[in-house]
């Protein structure tokens, strides 16, 4: 009894310690978990038989990991790049970003800002086993139906 | 009594003098104001639960104060910057200029200008107490609804 | 003694707890700590009489908080973020950076890269207590030696 | 055994004329190749106890994979990528071309066109058991001799 009260003390006070830290936490994909997802999302694609570019970013939005297809388009490398760093910045799906995006609805002409973004499917977040988002995944080459298919089977690797 | 009025008439016409002078004057926004400005918004965010990126442009319509609140998104520190330059480029809050720029609007497609524009609400100018414009805010990271009314307490924050 | 014990051992429980999450862990800037830090840089200016723009960017390198004096260059508004983002971007000051960056160094010409970087004084990573870089701060404005004194009293700011 | 002859022949002058013809053949690295390159340079870089960023690009200076070790620097993201691109875009190692680019140079600031290059060591062509080259490959985040080493280990891992 004694000691189980003592167990709890001891992880009040380093509750305590690390709350009274005041930097942020931000739990961020690991390169391991990265290149995890990124095969993950080619094998799908490979089971599709689609051919598509395949980027994960961090937490922070940046480049962790990126993967082109032999024979997939030229321009869907930034276009990859971009679902990806569109689905961090607004912790959403590009596909749903995409409903607000429209002539007369709330957020039209967002993909202007941020140096670009894309606002149809095929970027998803990536969220770990507590649901805390840790990066994003963007596919880019097949229709938007596999893109996303593809993005939704890389993020939930992370689990495996 | 004579020479009081005369003195008056003077100070009158020197008035209208400078007045019609070439120099320009522009009135301006201080670090001070802004400063008190965004902690205004910052303010009635907190109020609101909501978690927004806080842009004050001078009447230059360059950078004057900016505040990024603790878990809002990444992608609204670009899009609270573009709001406050959207609404000072033209002295219109984004909302309105968004009237302007759908489909077959007289202004369609304006965004692309400028190094990109916001054209949905969120973008206010700031007036003096003589109505002249002295600078602009931009929110993003609510809703449209609470951003706009956010910029709207901000801006008038500079007459308390 | 036995308390002492179960107290290590509850310790090192919870260690491998967090360790066993994938997750990288990043310690990140507050929007509070950032704002304490902006002025009291901004205090240090007024103690030197130079006229500044301040900039703090979060771990991920992303505006976090800005002010700019009055009288201050407009061109300082790009070279204060661009400086806080190079120190953070390599985790050095930007006058360290300069002297690798110079023609034969080692690294010259890096400042093409990542948008246009700054590789002369005024930028300083921002590190809390546990010495963890949590941020960067970045000074244009004054000279290069008030530029780098001020960004080192901000960044010391956060200990306070 | 005549007509064996005669046909073998045959198939020997139609592979004159087309290889004669005017088509251009591109040798391009696959996606596989560039996984393994990539692979082998990160576990150079783990033998080195560097922190790197690894950017692979294709014969057409697409990128074609890249990987991000966790707690290498923000600023290597962009580094990697270009000195792997100016590697293809001159087929040069990039400590070579920066021979080159110094005040005087012949090719001094070259650094500032096709948006930016990187002339310092870290980037490297890639060249198939033919010698033709398939892509390149750049490095940054260890010091330039390390991030040298890494990406020739990389380069060489297509022969494997």
């Amino acid at each position: 009894m004694k000691s189980l009260k003592l167990i709890k003390l001891a992880v009040f006070l380093i509750g305590l310690t690390f709350g009274s830290a005041n930097a942020q936490i931000t739990h961020n994909i690991t390169q391991e978990e990265a290149l995890k997802i990124a095969l993950a999302a080619k094998n799908k694609a490979v089971e599709q038989g689609a051919l598509v570019n395949i980027a994960i970013v961090d937490a922070g939005a940046n480049l962790k990991a990126f993967i082109r297809m032999d024979g997939s388009y030229l321009g869907s490398i930034d276009v990859a790049i971009k679902k990806a760093k569109t689905s961090r910045f607004f912790d959403i799906e590009t596909g749903e970003l995409g409903k607000l995006t429209q002539p007369n609805g709330m957020l039209f002409n967002i993909e202007q800002t941020n140096g670009g973004l894309v606002s149809f499917p095929g970027g998803v977040p990536i969220r770990d086993e507590n649901g805390n988002i840790v990066g994003a995944i963007g596919i880019s080459g097949g229709t938007i139906e596999q893109d996303h298919e593809i993005a939704l089977t890389g993020a939930m690797a992370i689990l495996n």
